[in-house]
């Protein structure tokens, strides 16, 4: 799997005084959206396997934005990944309204899991590295 | 001690697209007052001792809205413990702007530590409990 | 219409480092559930009639919480009508995860237009007020 | 002026259940800072002139994530003006926990007013031109 869609629809609390969506919050869509991803492979974002936790924390996040969005709107999230590297994913993911891009993302986790010391990255599991693909140019 | 007062600025990311502060936003203010108010005893609201995590979960809150708070606005906070149980604490809050009350509410926390199975409630711990004071009537 | 049901899942933001869902998250829950409820009827929780905004907004609300819930948790979430006022609406929410319920809440909304001197408080619309309904007790 | 300090202590609710500082805080971290940089200058971020309102929305934000913050860390936060456009500001910003760097970001602001058919860029208005200077690199 190489690509991802969803929808969102905006919620009051998602607005800010000048009346739009508040721009840090395109950044919870699109976790949001990389969480719904893995876990329709049957993984997720943030796992407990036995003592370990394995998770994708971020490390370099970006987000261009052309027009705003409005409480009530449905935006139309597509996500593909970006760059698949042996322990990160790089995802990119543009936002539309019908048929205006109002946004457009990048996001890249690295794969960590917990140890005595805190987090330390560590390969894609085998699973999951064999059920994502990048996308093609 | 049996009071506590601070102050807190509204950043533009507290609103919505009414105009002014989301309701929920004075809880994170409530939380935010009584994590300084711990942190003056010498404790806080969430701590390591050791392997075990000791916090103060909510178990009921509740908030009045008379007046609303602006983007720039700076409210005065004050906080007093209006009941002191053996395992949990009541506080009560007042939000003015100068001479003009916003808000009101209450929160009770119960001081919780981990276990093997989860949370678990517990007495305040010695030296903490007896710092802290219930305000009089 | 006197009651409503919907169903919301834990995204990853909506924890703490607690590990559970943040207290304040469920304030959100209510007011989007409020806000479903009001679009099926074919109203909105924040509307423009003309020049006129005509909105919700709360003056209090409370939440009593007795399991927490956890990231990945579909919660059920029924809210009822209250109380109807002339001009407010009073809901009661409960949420469950399966057979447990994890916390109650109730939020008092004050109907309320935009005049030349800011916010006032207004008769629930007609049309509105003959569709809503208080539950029985 | 082209560069602007200021501290933040990081709250409970910064945090998420990995343990630390969510990412999409920083960019709140970062959009307070520049209206407190903006208010030094007798500005804001949000204002209103009149019939007129005067605002910065974002077009392009940007965050790399180095090492995590934790709940009760007092951030150092350093911004600098990076670009000065006629309509528009580009702002960089370092967070460091003492000597250590935990991340940097990037923003870009226009420099908006409202007008009859919604918001438009305008030039910065001339006073704030003369006080905001380039960063040298």
């Amino acid at each position: 799997m190489h690509e991802f869609r969803t929808r969102r629809k905006i919620e009051f609390s998602d607005t800010d005084m000048g009346g739009v969506v508040h721009f840090s919050r395109f950044f919870i869509f699109m976790e949001t959206a990389e969480d719904e991803f893995l876990r329709q492979l049957g993984s997720s974002f943030w796992m407990q396997e036995g003592d370990v936790t394995v998770g994708w924390p971020k490390v370099e996040v970006t987000c261009n934005y052309l027009n705003s969005a409005h409480y009530g709107d449905e935006l139309d999230i597509h996500m593909k990944v970006a760059r698949k590297g042996t322990k990160s994913l790089t995802y990119e993911f543009t936002f539309h309204r019908g048929d205006e891009e109002l946004a457009h993302g990048r996001t890249t986790s690295v794969c960590c899991a917990s140890g005595p010391d805190g987090f330390h990255s560590i390969d894609i599991p085998e699973k999951l590295a064999q059920q994502i693909q990048q996308a093609p140019d």
